[in-house]
């Protein structure tokens, strides 16, 4: 990997959270000197594209490093010859979000970016894209790595892997991050001595153990999880939003992630977003009016540091994670971080061509996964569930097959019924239109 | 196995169900000539089987054949020699059905006696005894044959494999055949024409292709029974409750059984048997009744037949199944079966090791399950769900693990939430204590 | 399947097996109306097709069946409509065979038509015809079955499967059958009454159970034939040339194929193998001057049955195998036979998309393999070593990859040294060279 | 793991390697901290252990450092909260290793330590008192991890994983560190920038992959592999001996170890063991010769470093090897180190349960294997002979069993007939009869 200069492209450059991976390449300059940062947008993100770049170059400046920030709305111009490239792009923007997330909630079907039938919308408006961009890689840098962040990861990754002979593709989540920050927590001790073992698929993983300094430490952290208190879990946002009963956490002999959430308190779960829902704070809601104030402050021509507003946006730790993996990738680094890449083994009940979320030795070739044997029976129905409806999803986003759709999100446990399948499925096709063609005239 | 006389046991004789079994024996005499049926219970079902028992005589009796029924309290003395064992015993007798049903259903949840909380609180009950069984047939008959109609019949035969090393169990239902009549319906043939490739667990099976007189008429019958009428499902109880969408089916491209209705209109399944309780006409409640009212005809002296009335008590073909396998096993017929067996590689993605309901050859050696390559995505998720669940139940069963017990719970999507979890089986443990001895003290 | 009259095209028809194959179907013409027999050559065999051809014509005539005999040099006129497709060519006919057994022999190592280096140039003389023929019958009569009997069968099912996506082909051989026989024999038994649970692939199988009557009499089998008598040896030629020792028969617990005597008695069988050598009588030179004697018979104008020394050629139960195949797909028999088919977890620990030679039930929809479970350790490593062997001979076959042949070759037993197996190799490719073109110009 | 000072067992303590060992841990000392040196061994070894357990002493003097060196006949005294346990017996000493060698040599069989008929016979004398050890461990230092380096290490790494519940067994061997450094030289870089991809099981593997700088240059290095100069493999003892064909190479793409000579010039490496046969000369009677020299050496009182001359003895780098891998744990180093683990995935076509010899990342709770996926067909065959081989070895070591013995050894390509298998199995028992209690009176 090793060369003078870095050249890094940002796809969906104009993101509100651009200025945290300026300031996390700002920060690592030193081992990772970026020559080139091309943000990236299309047309209709001109606006905020040329406020982020702004802010991006007054942030480099103010760091006196050598580093050249280039907005850029000619993808295939910006790929040549890149060394990296970052896709965090949301088609649709935050409006399409809200759709995700309102249309199922308005049948008493959980509306989740990532879960369910909010995220198999994503993935039906991203997958093509992101084809898109590795066929262009695959002629204009063909050694880059993409870097992905655009949820759903895991989906994202597994429809590169299944449909795409490019397997320079890694995706990449804040949330087994913020896992380890919790363990940190509830340990008591400072997060880079804990590591875990990881087993599952993207916002669907386990800790199946867990190290401190390199020792598994699984029974006590067990036990802790078992027992956090209220007050705990509230200064740990991010990693529990309710906590699971003691019963539950000893039978799995496992740390779940705070998505899990979804799956196991689905009652609570759903109320709650009915509530938000009734009062137009779901997520996406509650997100676009965070960003507008962003933006606001991102126009102050005298800011040239990330503001710290941006923290509350959430994607807490998400560029720390990215900057780290491309770091690690440059200098052969050979830590451990969790990404989502291809199974080989790894999960050995897996398929060895499936994306999986897993601890990996990061190495100038790229991750390589930690063998973690089979899944124990408590965890192995659901991340089996997970993957094949991820699967589905996938072929339904590369064939624009409603039928596979339809099945797909009856397989998700977050879907009450068939009928509400159908009619879910329908009304979000048809409010996504626009960014669905291959599931137009079907 | 051909010897002169077969000798059979059954397990719980004093079930309304002995008069179809006993029916059975005598209509497939010629090739399968029982020279002793032992129907063996309990002390507390002396009643039931006397009755019974006397009923099972003057059929024999009128049938003219030279076959003994002899009832027997004491199953040690009646396993002795048998060459088949059949299961059909219900610890806690219907009572504890109901309560199976009635207290999930108390807090939201499906209470289903083989899905589910229900499902897991029977195999609680019956695992155990199951297991006792297999230890006195290791000793009395070694070489005989158990076959399992007790549920949930794919547990309980996991259970045997997993945690015996007897290998001459056999679970069955009535479900596949069922399927195999509705399937007939759908296509306008006779029964007996039309075969299947399942995929799956007891209770949770999908045929994934079809076949009349051996070819494949897999896509014509997905799309009849993608767009089978209202009123030909009336016509097919046992087969299809509530249609699925034809979206549903063309995306399986496989013929789902009857118990998926639980997991694909859970809120539709839910909100009926909501009613019923709220009625107390659960299902276990309604049985009752039916069995009140067949234990009164039973006791006519005159009736020297299987009366009608007992087809209504559901379970249809399940005898005919049972007596069709024991034949096939006796006579080394080598037809088609559907039945619970050791894996081996039949479906290639689960566990060699684990109970699956799938199409054999039936063989005096037992049945060979057809091998049918891997699941798809679009079934494999809930089938590797279900399997999970069944062995941590399994093994709670055996073990008295509560937590185990909760996280199973926690993994069943017919489970709302962790905190339901808890309650409903604490709830159930205390309800059935009598019959649990394996939970007590933890 | 059935319909009035079955079209059955036999490529290679000029073969001097043809008559027997004639004789199975006028046998079970009563099953099997084959209302057309096309017998299909190269125009370089014309001669022999016509004298065999014409033996076929006074058979039929004699047996006084409306079942014509139909001589043809183009294949695709041929393979119009047909239903069964049998293919038996031997590209380069019985010179190349000699050739296949004595370039290897000349460097000591073993050269035998299936085994080694004389079955993979076997393999790649026939694979890519059989590709073509796969193409010809996708157009022409895509619902027909091909049955292949040419040698190595197991390799061009497997090629067939891989590099196809017709999944009709069904490769045939008659080493089970035989093993059927000669362990009817060792028992005492009617062949019919014994039937095999088979692991391995084509000429590298072992039974792993035997059954009487359907019931598993392995234990005494291979006592018996740990202890066969030299004199019962002789008897049971097709079965065991060599008896293996008391201690490999037990360790194995399994009964070996003739073959296996290639990698068991490597140094007796190229001793043999290499006094034939010297004499001129390597196998292909005998059966060289058999077939001459045979179609010098097969000329004479009177004879219109099977001739008598057509049993000497080898191949014994062959066209029986053959025979039994079609009519039980024809009449949907469902009967047990042993055939070439794709894995599907059949043996669950070769991959699911493999050929593997098993024990089937035969359907009019196919051959549904028998799941056998994992291969026990005494036998799992020498047939993986096969499978790869294979697989790495069909790759090269299709690409004409010199470096994989040899690598190939160095990967089997019977290769002695990387330097023999580059000599081997070399003087193979340019032997016979007029045959591979694929392997030209590299 | 970190504690004060670090307790080391070496078992066969009396082993001419000892002093490489000690000299590894006086070198290391800043990061491994070793406070005891137990050298163990039995009684009749006594004389060879005061001759290098003196010179230990006098080498740690020299040094120094305050690290003790306790010579042990109570293994269980000594095992007592041992932190790493060391294990290099020779159990027969080199006569032994003699009678492995000459006597099938005598029958025309490869006669070698850890191949075939010999590595067979040293697994039978090993196997059972390693598990003795492993058993004290359990009691008296549970925590303790046993490094296995006694040939051959990856059945020995077998049989304590599948025999025994203990799972902190490592098995060790200086292969893969010879071939980074062959590898290293013919790229002509430093060692320390190499690190390969292993597949395969210990004295059978293959670097699937090379990386430089952890980057790969596989493709690099194969074509260099492929075309290296004979006076450069003389250069490069200990990773090729026997130069192989490119073709070969190429086909592989892969680089095999310098044990595979034995598989792919059996022709060559027989006649040569033959000659050293003739001569007296077979390895373990040079060795004998060898170390019968180095303990003369040893006896000198001046010497206080390890002599120059032990590097001829063989076994480069391992105890270099040996130390690296227990200062990695002890250090929580998470480096790339070559070792015999269980495979838990890493190679997902091989047992999870089984043993192999791959790349891991070393932590202070063990070795974690990099995920491989699957085995090209090119290496798999052989790799699934020898994993069979061994699994059928061990079992024959722990249960005695004479039919499994000759099985295993007829399963093995270097065994020429079943008739010598026979013969030679029956010699080496006789001939090891005193090591041998499993095998006595069957």
């Amino acid at each position: 990997m090793k060369k003078d200069l870095v050249k890094i492209v940002t796809i969906g450059g104009g993101s509100s959270y651009t200025p945290e991976l300026v300031e996390g390449f700002i920060r690592r300059y030193d081992e990772l000197p970026v020559g080139e940062l091309w943000l990236v947008d299309i047309e209709e993100g001109r606006e905020k594209l040329e406020i982020v770049g702004a802010l991006a170059q007054r942030m480099v400046k103010k760091a006196g490093l050598p580093m050249k920030v280039i907005l850029s709305y000619d993808r295939r111009e910006a790929l040549k010859d890149a060394d990296f490239v970052t896709t965090q792009m949301r088609i649709g923007r935050l409006p399409a979000r809200v759709l995700d997330e309102r249309i199922p909630l308005s049948h008493g079907m959980i509306g989740q970016e990532t879960n369910g039938a909010g995220g198999m919308f994503k993935a039906f408006r991203t997958i093509p894209v992101i084809l898109d961009i590795v066929k262009d890689m695959q002629e204009l840098c063909p050694n880059a790595w993409m870097i992905n962040f655009t949820n759903p990861a895991g989906m994202v990754t597994e429809a590169v892997l299944r449909y795409t002979d490019f397997k320079k593709v890694i995706g990449l989540c804040n949330v087994p991050v913020n896992m380890v920050a919790g363990i940190a927590n509830i340990l008591g001790v400072e997060e880079h001595r804990v590591t875990m073992q990881l087993q599952g698929v993207n916002h669907h993983i386990f800790a199946t153990d867990v190290f401190l300094d390199g020792m598994s430490v699984m029974d006590e952290v067990v036990e802790r999880y078992a027992n956090v208190k209220p007050e705990d879990v509230l200064a740990m946002k991010n990693f529990i939003s309710l906590p699971y009963s003691p019963a539950f956490i000893r039978g799995l002999h496992a740390i779940p992630c705070p998505y899990h959430n979804y799956y196991f308190f689905t009652k609570e779960q759903l109320e709650e977003e009915q509530e938000q829902f009734a009062k137009g704070n779901v997520r996406g809601e509650v997100v676009s009016r965070v960003e507008e104030e962003l933006f606001e402050l991102y126009k102050d021509e005298q800011l040239d540091v990330k503001p710290k507003q941006l923290e509350m946006r959430g994607g807490a730790k998400y560029s720390d994670a990215a900057c780290n993996l491309i770091a690690s990738i440059y200098t052969d680094k050979r830590d451990i971080q969790y990404v989502d890449v291809q199974n080989n083994g790894c999960i050995s009940d897996l398929p060895d061509d499936s994306a999986v979320e897993v601890a990996c030795m990061i190495t100038a070739d790229g991750p390589k996964p930690l063998a973690t044997g089979e899944m124990k029976p408590t965890i192995s129905g659901t991340i089996h569930m997970i993957k094949a409806f991820e699967r589905m999803v996938v072929e339904a986003a590369v064939t624009g097959n409603r039928d596979l759709a339809v099945t797909a999100l009856n397989m998700n446990p977050l879907c009450p019924s068939d009928h509400l399948a159908n009619i879910v499925v329908d009304e979000l096709i048809e409010a996504h239109k626009e960014y669905l063609p291959q599931f137009r005239g079907k």
